[in-house]
């Protein structure tokens, strides 16, 4: 069998089988960061790559695949709770790579650890056929407020931050060569929800978080998995950028297919407690962001989406490598 | 210019300076791990990529390309005295890479990380069209112990643990298709100097230390520029390693070439306190390792190779990216 029959999360199921064997401290691999003890707090760690095979378009600058390199990384660190601490990053890059695109690359990656406090501590610079960034992003968080994957339990409220459809709006008008500057920025300048993961840590009302860089319907599937519960999602409630809206219309495809089925997407789900969904809300108004509840948690470990009154099957698909 | 003009130390240096500018905190990128405070400790965390483009011979098996990947980066762990806490590993691998090959490569990483009592928490799976694994991983040393490049003075004692000329004598062996299997062993499968690092730490004689991972004289020109010093090297008290006589003499390959100038070794270079020669010996010979006094600390910058009693210059050369 090969990884293109597998599928990435069967491949990681496998990896996960063999590292795990005889080994008691394992820890929980589901989450979107490695937890170590340190001191009153856990340090996190991530590690993600983006390679001009399969990750970005043509016609991405280097200075938005320096951003995008960080950015991702950071989004693990967001989804935990973490405040970033600094980051590595290892650069794999073709003999014939010029020195401005390698200044724009750095420029890139800089301007978005300078963004969000921290900076680049180290890296390795090895020689490789195709642009790969591989990143490894660290952050704390209080012991006590960690944001993990495991936690919502029926009755729980499900919410998301931001508004979706970003990323499949994008692609679409890469592909019809529509905005294609606009495109390009919306799917490479993405923005970690660093300050919205921090903020919603310190509620306690958070039970469970990711980010849904999978794809909203795809984070939902693996939330049920993990949590052994179902999620009821209202598409009413499920805000949407006026951008997809608007390119749903223009091209003539379907707007649900656009917000739920994509990857790409950089924004926090979550599920809170259901007395503390207000004072949540609040929460992230005062830091001038949004958290929109969009369905509820059930006992029983099956996904709905709810269109127009009539429940359907939320299906499980969306971004995954080796497909 | 492109990179096959600057070679990677140049990249490197254009890197360092774009993160640096305007960054206070920014501290030393030169050493072998970005270090962060930790308590009492330093927290350490280093990135190496390893690739098949570049880095790997075509007959290494998953099992190896696993290891090597987990071993070097524990090497820049070793070089600065830490004892290591943990890994996290991107896997870049093809869409028709198998399953079977998966469970080797993961199974490489895995005997690694258990022979030196950590386990790899998390990571990242991507498509990529050349298998590349990205390691990043982290280690703790206490601060007063901690092992730098920066710190060699005139008058001390340069010292290499273990024999050289390993690396080399490989590379030559496989490219004459002679004992291919023990070559490729030689070059993948390395022991990183971890007991060696933790022990030298803590003998508080250690004034510098790096990996010679690029090569002794390599390295030993980088630690001059870092140290402003120069070093004085006598051929004769450079451990060899018997395969690489062997090779030499069977292949009419100049062994001082073999010893000197070619990466790929994982030994520790360090400089020692002129006064705490003997202790720091005793204390590696203790843990069952060697450690040979190769030359001196000299105030003027200009690095000597000691040939038959004849000074010659000590060439800058080694391995090197993109060149």
């Amino acid at each position: 069998m090969i990884l293109s029959d597998m599928g990435e999360r069967k491949a990681v199921e496998i990896i996960q089988r063999i590292l795990s064997e005889g080994n008691i401290d394992f820890g929980n691999m589901s989450d979107d960061c490695a937890v170590i003890e340190f001191g009153d707090e856990y340090l996190l760690i991530t590690t993600d790559t983006i390679s001009k095979t399969t990750h970005i378009p043509e016609m991405a600058s280097p200075w938005q695949i320096g951003w995008h390199a960080v950015a991702v990384n950071l989004s693990d660190i967001a989804a935990m709770g973490g405040a970033p601490l600094g980051m590595v990053v290892a650069l794999g890059l073709p003999r014939d790579y010029n020195m401005k695109s390698l200044e724009y690359l750095v420029e890139g990656m800089k301007a978005c650890t300078s963004k969000f406090g921290i900076s680049i501590f180290g890296g390795d610079t090895k020689e490789s056929d195709i642009v790969t960034l591989t990143g490894c992003a660290f952050g704390t968080v209080a012991k006590n407020q960690v944001l993990l994957r495991k936690g919502a339990k029926s009755g729980d409220i499900l919410a998301v931050t931001g508004e979706l459809g970003k990323a499949g709006a994008a692609y679409h008008s890469l592909k019809n060569r529509m905005d294609e500057e606009e495109g390009i920025k919306d799917l490479l300048e993405i923005q970690p929800r660093i300050k919205e993961g921090v903020t919603l840590a310190k509620t306690n009302a958070i039970t469970s978080c990711m980010d849904i860089s999978d794809g909203l319907a795809s984070s939902i599937h693996q939330l049920s998995s993990i949590n052994d519960v179902g999620y009821e999602v209202d598409l009413v409630r499920v805000p949407i950028s006026e951008k997809a809206k608007d390119i749903s219309e223009k091209l003539d495809i379907d707007l649900e297919d656009i917000a739920l089925y994509f990857g790409g997407e950089y924004e926090l789900l979550v599920t809170i407690d259901k007395d503390k969904v207000r004072e949540t809300q609040k929460a992230l108004s005062d830091i001038g962001s949004t958290l929109a509840p969009i369905g509820i948690v059930k006992k029983e470990k099956r996904n709905i989406l709810i269109k127009d009154s009539i429940s359907t099957i939320l299906e499980n698909r969306g971004y995954e490598h080796f497909r």
